[in-house]
Order: structure tokens, then sequence, then C-alpha cells
């Protein structure tokens, strides 16, 4: 704040109404928590400092929002954190300044499509094929989290060239294609069971708890997501999940014959209609010539189909293990939208 | 790298030994993916392209690393990936232009606080009290995953001015102190059950798999941790934990009493000598008057002690999650330890 004052040449000033709103909020809080008052007292006066050209456009918690208007141009002050921020980016958009500088705005359109399976290189590459961005399109190419996601920034009127660019896209990389939208594989993933009435549960080894942890990040995947059972330890897979001991000890815990016996019991065990599992060694240590560290089995098995996968991803401990989540989900979603899509 | 180099005036040139390296490896990548050379063919010339004073360290994958001497001064290019960054770091250190600047250079010490319980504010104040940080001690205070992390960068000679700060800090937040060095709570908990010989498993509901996902992020965590029983719905809870229907009913899903079942039904079902429970209501739907969007009850059992919480946090769910799963770890870290203090 007092960094945007400076070098907008404003003039600060105490707001004495929101010094006095955030004093008593802070007394609330300082009740609630059963602190001493002081602990936040220091904050109160700097919190209720704005240039004296802000608005002021409401609290969340302590934190105070103000729109600062720049000779047209204009800059919203927000809380960091996200939850705070979107509670009061609404109240910045219906201020006179923010009005102003929307009605005079043209508002680009956006396009959206995630691939899973297909390499950043090999998705840069057909966007080079197609004649790359330009001509009103935008496009940033973005690995995350194992998957590519691509973003079109589409001016008014560039709607055709935007279209053509995803159609060039799309010809050598449809089969990769999973979401032209920004839901997370985790929500397709319940959206797929939710859509046929099915309950899904999952089983993990070296993933740990990672894939039951995205799919609950998911409000209401109650309704579909039944549990897990996070099976560490050899004892685990064969009491909780009845994985037959000459499995374990013919193949051992990773292998596709575990996998497999790991999905149908947690299936069978939670009475679920889908069941998914993850067997792997996520090292640094445990890996072999014949079993690397990055080695990795998953199964998915619902009613009418099972599959089980292999890959070897050598990395580090958390990569691998967020591959493997990422894998397990993405496995889920290919078997239930049955793609002919033979790719991990 | 382009922008380095005109930045500091560098010619570029392409290594050609670099180059037929790292076009022999994009050769064995594209092989083991069995995908075409061309997807990697784009960006061989470009990876092989450095300063021409630039001295090569290797290669991580197809990525080169480098140093190179500005004036005295040294940059050392190293690819973004922490995994392939930590690889290549050590032989950057072997160079002569990283000797001679290390030579030079006068190394400061750190001390490291953890704090759990404490408010970042009441930290500040602690700090501030003490007189602040500079005589060659300089501070920063961080709230990190809801804990509060204090570090110290000391110059050498300042060693008894930072054991002041230490001890002024220490005074009004020791009870709140749960480490001196840079082991994440999972970590400390693993390693208290090793040391007494204990396993450990978790019984989630809220956090879904939060908490065995951290516990098992750590390397070796296999020799203490056997599993977790995910149970998001309540026939998981009872027939996978035991929890007694009429608990469900009488108490409710998100109950202490239901959260301490939970907790002797995972240590009895998985045959753990500890086990941790974590119930509440993540949100955003899903909150009544009497049981709102953030209430998560806790409880952790050994063999000689067992404790329960309740905490209130009203957030977004995933705030809430994380919160929840990180109280968790830190109320078995108490319970183990013994510690006399009673906040959360």
């Amino acid at each position: 704040m007092e960094l945007l004052a400076a070098a907008a040449g404003l003039d600060l000033v105490v707001d004495e109404e929101l010094e006095r709103e955030i004093e008593s909020r802070s007394r609330a809080v300082a009740e609630r928590l059963r602190r001493p008052y002081a602990d936040f007292a220091a904050g109160v006066t700097k919190q209720a400092t704005r240039p004296a050209t802000a608005i002021p456009i409401g609290l969340v918690g302590t934190a105070p929002g103000l729109v600062v208007p720049l000779d047209g141009r204009v800059a919203v002050v927000l809380p960091g954190p996200p939850w705070e921020l979107r509670q009061l980016w609404p109240r910045a958009l219906e201020t006179g300044p923010m009005l102003e500088l929307l009605r005079r705005a043209e508002r680009p359109s956006r396009r959206v499509l995630r691939f899973y399976g297909a390499s950043e290189s090999a998705v840069a590459q057909a966007l080079a094929a197609a004649g790359g961005d330009g001509n009103g399109v935008e496009a940033t190419i973005c690995a995350r989290d194992f998957e590519i996601h691509v973003d079109l920034v589409v001016d008014p009127g560039a709607e055709a060239q935007a279209d053509s660019l995803v159609a060039a896209l799309l010809e050598p990389l449809g089969c990769h294609l999973f979401s032209e939208d920004e839901r997370p594989v985790e929500e397709i993933v319940l959206e797929l069971c939710r859509e046929r009435g099915l309950t899904l549960a999952a089983a993990e080894s070296c993933t740990g708890g990672l894939v039951a942890a995205r799919l609950t990040s998911i409000p209401g995947s109650s309704d579909v997501f039944v549990g897990a059972i996070v099976a560490y330890a050899n004892g685990v897979k064969e009491a909780e999940l009845g994985v037959p001991a000459h499995v374990l000890r013919e193949h051992g815990a990773v292998s596709p014959e575990a996998a497999a016996a790991m999905a149908a019991g947690v299936r069978s065990r939670l009475g679920t209609d889908v069941g998914v599992a993850v067997t792997g060694i996520a090292g640094p240590g445990g890996g072999t010539d014949e079993k690397p560290v990055g080695l990795v089995y998953l199964h998915a098995e619902t009613p009418d189909a099972s599959h089980g996968i292999e890959f070897n991803f050598p990395a580090d401990r958390e990569s691998i293990r967020r591959r493997a989540a990422v894998a397990a989900l993405h496995l889920v979603r290919r078997l239930l939208s049955q793609s002919r899509d033979s790719h991990v």
C-alpha cells in the first residue's frame, strides 16, 4: 500500500471509520481465540491506512479492500488469501471507477483445451505447425500436474481464427484431449460416476492417500466417493484388501497382479461399483534392477470393465507419487468414458 | 539465457559437444517414449546455446547446467525442476569461479524456530519486544501451513545476539516451540514413533487422505506408518472402523465420540500402537447452526494415553482440510512428546 501510494504520488490518510470497524472486529477475534487484544492492536491502524482518494469496499475479517482510481486506470487492493480476495472482488466491480473501466474495455473470450498423455513439445509443435498464435488469438501452453493445459485468449472478432487453431491442434492431439473446461480430472471422474449412478473407492500404496485427497477436495464428492484404504504395509494389503498372500509372495506388492487384487479388493470391501488401485516404488530407497524407483502399477475395475497399466517415471519421491495419483484418476476417467485411446 | 547474455553483454555460441550429447539423449528419450525424434529436435540447438565464456557443468536428462563468470560475480544457470536442479548444483560448486567466490564469502549461520499454536502477530510482537532484529541478525517470520516459522540469518560474530533473541522469543512462546530444525511435523511424528518402536495408522473423514499423504511423503515412513482408512461414508466408519451405529445416530459422524471411536477403531483394525482420527465439516455445504462448516474433531490414542480436541476454523474447504491435517499431526506429536502444553 505504501509502495503503491509512493509510486502514484498519493497522500495516505488513516480512515477513522475503517479503523473503528477493524478495531471492533479485532477485539471479537481476540475474544474468540482467547488471546489478548494487544496481539492484534499493532495491525489496526496500519490496516486502516489508505490513499486519500481510495474507495473502501468493505472488509473480510479485519482485512479491508480498496479501489484506487489512477488517472483512468484503477488499482484494486485486496487481501492476499484467495478465500478473502474472492469475497471482496465482486464489490470492487460495483464501484464507479471499475464500472467505467469495464464499460470501455473489450473483453476477450477464452478457449481451454486440456490434454493428458501428450508431451508439452508435441503440443507446442502442433501449435507451431498450425501457424502459431497471433491474429487476435494468444495461446499459452502450460505443463501442469502432468497434464498439458492450452489456454487461448481470443480478441473480439478472432473467433474463427481460434476455431481453426483448435481444429489444427485436435487433428494430431484429439485422442489426448480430456476436457474443454477447467474442471480438474478428479471432478470429471466424480461426474462420470455420478451420471452413471456409480460409487467409487480407492486402494493406495505408494500414493499414500493422494488419490483420495484429490477426490475429496471436490465439494459434494461424498455422494460418489465412499472412502479409501491406504495399504502401506503388506499386512494391510492382505487383511484389509484381501490381496492373496501368494500374490504378494510370487509377484511382489509392486506388480500388476497386486494392483488388480487391490482394485478388486477395495471394490468388494467397501462395497462400491468402481475401485482404483495404485502400487509402486516411490523411492528414494527400495528400488531394484528389476523393479526400479518410479515403477508404478495401476488398476481400475468397474462392473463392466477392468484395466491395468504400468508406468515407469524415474524422478523424486514427491513427483512419482503425484504423477501416480494423476495417472490413477485419468485411468478411471478413461475406463468410464470408454475412450479407445490406449495411451497412459 | 538470452536475457542474461544480453544484460551482461556476452556473446552466445552453440556448444557443439553439448549439442551432440543433447541430441543423443533426446533420441534415447524419444525412443523410450515411442515418440518421433522430431518432437524433441527443435529444442536441441537452443539447449546447447551458451555464452562463450560459460563453463558447462553437465546435463540432467537433456537439460544443461552452466557457470558463467561475470567480473567476480558468478551466474549459475540450472534447469528449473527442483529434482534436476539439485543434481547439478554440487557440480557448480566445484568450478573455479564458484570456489573462488566461496573462498571470499563469509557464511552466515542459521537458526530455525518452528512454532505451532502461536499467532503470527504474537511472534512478531515478541520479536519486537526483544528489540527486533539487526546487529548482525536478520529475522524473518513466516506463517506457513498453519505454523509460524522463524528463521534467523546470523552474521559471523553475531551469535551471542542471536542467542539472546532466541531466548527472548522462547520466554513467552516456548510452550509453542516444536522444532529447532526444518523437519516437517510429519517427519517429527514418524521419528517419535520410531524412537519408541511404535506403529501408526490414521482414520480420516474430512481430510480424505491428507494425513496419510503427508506421513507417506517422508522416505522410510513405511517402518512406522502401516496405513489409513479413509472413511468418507458413514457405512465405512461403521464397517471398517467399528464406529458403533448408536454413536453415529446419537452424536453424529462429526462428534468427539465418533473421533474417539475412529481412532480406537483404526488402531485395532490395522493393529497399530498409535491411531489418529479426524472428522469434521469441510464445507462449503453440510454445515448447521449447531455444527458449522469448519468444525473439526480430532482424536489420538496410544498404548498409554488418549486425547481429543475440537477446533472451529471457518474457511474454505481446502484450508479447513489442510488445517485439520496439520492439527492431527501436531496432536500425535504432542501426545507422544507428552508436552504439558494443552493448546491445540
